[in-house]
């Protein structure tokens, strides 16, 4: 039209949207169009003046056209990410914001950390040799973090070799690796309900059917489980089944052989995460998986980041010679190798007698934060809120009464600077978890946590009267809401 | 059999192996029922003794059996990783081990490390705030080096913001993240010709159709891209405009222009990797795609690995604040957050006035290396290998003449403890590159360097003198050989 001079030089040409609708095309393929034109010298585009034809003749072809920023949204790739992401999501803005009181994170607080011991091996390390500690390291990690890893799992128990292991960024990464290397579409992944969150979403990205199978204040139902493998079988079992996040739960010993039977008798791998075993309150938990398996059926994933500290992103993973080159091939590509100085300055404090010095301190710590919890809790939010007291780790599992919704609860919460973890967030169907919420006990002061958990309190009561419901609760069990 | 007596207590039972050939059943079903009627009671198994029936009436099921490790190889997924990746995989395997030369990896060697500063920075920040960089960050990265990266490419005349930037660990998780974003299984994804091979691999990895657009000395060919656009819609191109590695090629400023107005007029965006354009040796490159870029179309990755050291896994990306977003929470469920302290550490690095200095003094050394790499290689290879001279980063891409095969010649090379990466590595078709070698430059001492370009010479010439190919081949271009 522009060549017949149907449309003249000078002419406003439509909005790419209203051209679109009113040809009931897509605005994609307007866009195309003009700048096809624009290109070719027939038009030019001016913020706030709109899209003008100009003579052709005089156009520069060489100029860089501005007509219209790439939408790159259109480019994304379909997300398996859940709407209940949303409270996590704000959590993680909101990370690091000092008038946030955190119940939300498993992090260890600044007063657990081993100050002088930590800051004394890094000084060591740089002074020795600065550029072992600077430069890259193999995809495996390190081979003396390896075989000292090695060496105290061979401790508790287990048969295992540096070559078996293979050292990652973190637990999250572990997951993400073992899931890549393992997982196809459509195969059965086997996990707990509850279970740790960043697990599912790894699962569901890698289009996995997940199952849950129960669980009890002992652990997974064993019952249940051999009942899933009547009918699925699945790639592999993931559990937790010490301190579990978030239940807090114990596997019993008795289960643990179960499990491994059954393992065994259906040929199926289980991956075994133990962030805090070592983190407990009273008597040792039962020995891990690994330890007990005898057949090279278990794959345990470790972590520095509840033991020590999260900032260096050091975790492991203990399975065969065969799947830990596999892991490291698949890793290459994806962060190349964990970083070098945090291996270097982990493999230093396992090496010197701080480390069960340093584990005790933390235990009485937190054991302490739990307690202090707990009686806040007690006197402020009971019985709206019930829970069953952990053992180890960093988490109460509390049970919402009278109808409060976690999501609810949580976004409340956050408005008034307090981070939690809707129970949502735990569940393959979040709303099995709309009656669950997740506070962690081992980060604010006991005088912050205390604070914190006045405003729960608050926030639960006034929650329950705009609900109108009758406040004498504590015999009503709400359970799933949807 | 055994519950009627036919087969008695105490026999023997076939392998599984045997009896699964003998029934034409597969293995793994012939396990399954080892499996049940061991945990049934019915046998038992013995390392050397082979499988035996026993009196069930005896049996204790609590016991965990241990008759067969499981087979985790049989799970593994189906992998794209290319059989050219043996030598890669090799050179990892020895990565560390003092006595091999290595020309393969890009590395910083130790004399370009700015020690006494980056020493001086860790012993400031584990002083003045030690948790602060031992604790958790935000998945995006910590705000005050996306803060002090937008303001140093504002100054190199691009539009970002803090919001725009995400810290990776390092450039390879970059480009697997935005893999991970953005590529659906079948995308068309453009690359060079060569081209970076981690980035093939992610995008194999991603089942991208890789589609390669050959290069000269002035980078991409901008009218074999045109040509691809007229067949394809890629969902973007991957390019490495300046020092491109392997090739060292550098885009010209008119083909950066003609490259963008391709970009805005197909709606295609570029990721543009930049690892090391401030490593030049005479003048400095042109600007980057990212600052010519007026309509975000360039996604920008850059990376502290070459500049500085690659340990920390330290890299970024410019996007779109939104992508920066989802990108994010990608990486949530990688590896949470780039290491803490690497992030402190280049942020307090880029604050002094020692990094133009540091730049300038590497710039000298690499580039010694260069010219002495250069020299000996003319004097001990050519005419059997021919190289355009690079005028930055930190490799020489060379044509491997007389019949010279890349593989065999990097394996032979490896045997006598020289590393260097074969060309085979950077094509999407391996034999591609059947005829290039990639020696990297930057790492060596010139003595050692000297040393491993001589066995380089050697091994050359005993490769074609075992072929029976004319010495005098300096007018020969093999080509592809396969």
């Amino acid at each position: 039209m522009i060549l017949r001079g149907d449309i003249f030089v000078g002419k406003k040409l439509p909005s790419t949207r209203k051209l679109a609708q009113s040809l009931g095309i897509d605005r994609s393929t307007v866009l195309l169009a003009y700048n096809v034109l624009y290109s070719e010298g027939f038009i030019e585009a001016h913020v706030g003046r709109g899209t003008i034809v100009v003579d052709s003749s005089n156009s520069d072809s060489g100029n860089v056209p501005i007509l219209t920023s790439l939408r790159w949204d259109d480019f994304f790739t379909s997300c398996n990410f859940s709407a209940y992401d949303s409270v996590l999501q704000k959590n993680n803005d909101l990370f690091d914001q000092k008038e946030i009181i955190s119940l939300a994170g498993g992090d260890p607080a600044p007063d657990m950390i081993p100050a002088g011991e930590i800051e004394a091996i890094i000084a060591r390390l740089c002074r020795d040799d600065l550029y072992s500690v600077l430069k890259a390291s193999a995809c495996q990690g390190i081979l003396p973090l390896r075989e000292r890893l090695a060496s105290d799992m061979i401790g508790q128990g287990a048969t295992v070799s540096p070559e078996e292991i293979i050292i990652t960024s973190g637990a999250v990464q572990a997951i993400s690796l073992l899931s890549r290397t393992l997982l196809d579409p459509g195969d059965v992944v086997v996990v707990e309900k509850p279970t740790f969150y960043a697990a599912l979403q790894i699962f569901k990205a890698a289009q996995a059917n997940i199952v849950g199978v129960p669980t009890d204040v002992q652990g997974m139902r064993i019952d249940a489980l051999e009942r899933v493998f009547s009918v699925h079988k699945p790639k592999f079992i993931y559990t937790m089944p010490t301190y579990q996040n978030p239940s807090g739960a114990v596997l019993s010993l008795e289960r643990r052989k179960a499990l491994l039977n059954l393992a065994y008798r259906y040929q199926v791998g289980i991956i075994e995460e133990d962030p805090c075993s070592k983190i407990f309150f009273g008597q040792a938990p039962p020995p891990s998986l690994k330890s007990m398996d005898k057949s090279a059926a278990v794959i345990y994933v470790g972590t520095m980041s509840k033991m020590l500290f999260p900032g260096f992103r050091i975790g492991w993973i203990m399975c065969t010679r065969r799947m830990a080159k596999r892991l490291a091939m698949v890793r290459q590509y994806e962060d190349m190798h964990p970083n070098t100085l945090g291996q270097h300055v982990f493999l230093e404090f396992m090496k010197t007698d701080h480390f069960e010095r340093h584990l005790s301190a933390i235990r009485k710590i937190i054991g302490r934060r739990r307690d202090a919890m707990i009686s806040t809790l007690t006197r402020t939010c009971a019985p709206a809120l019930t829970w069953d007291k952990p053992e180890g780790g960093f988490y109460l599992w509390c049970r919402l009464k009278a109808g409060l919704r976690s999501n609810e609860i949580s976004e409340e919460l956050l408005k008034k600077n307090v981070a939690t973890v809707p129970g949502t967030a735990f569940f393959i169907r979040p709303e099995e978890g709309m009656d669950r919420l997740r506070l962690a006990f081992s980060y604010e002061t006991e005088e912050r946590m205390e604070q914190g958990i006045q405003v729960l309190g608050k926030t639960a009561k006034s929650l329950i009267a705009r609900k109108k419901v009758k406040p004498d609760v504590s015999e009503i069990e709400i359970g799933k809401i949807l």
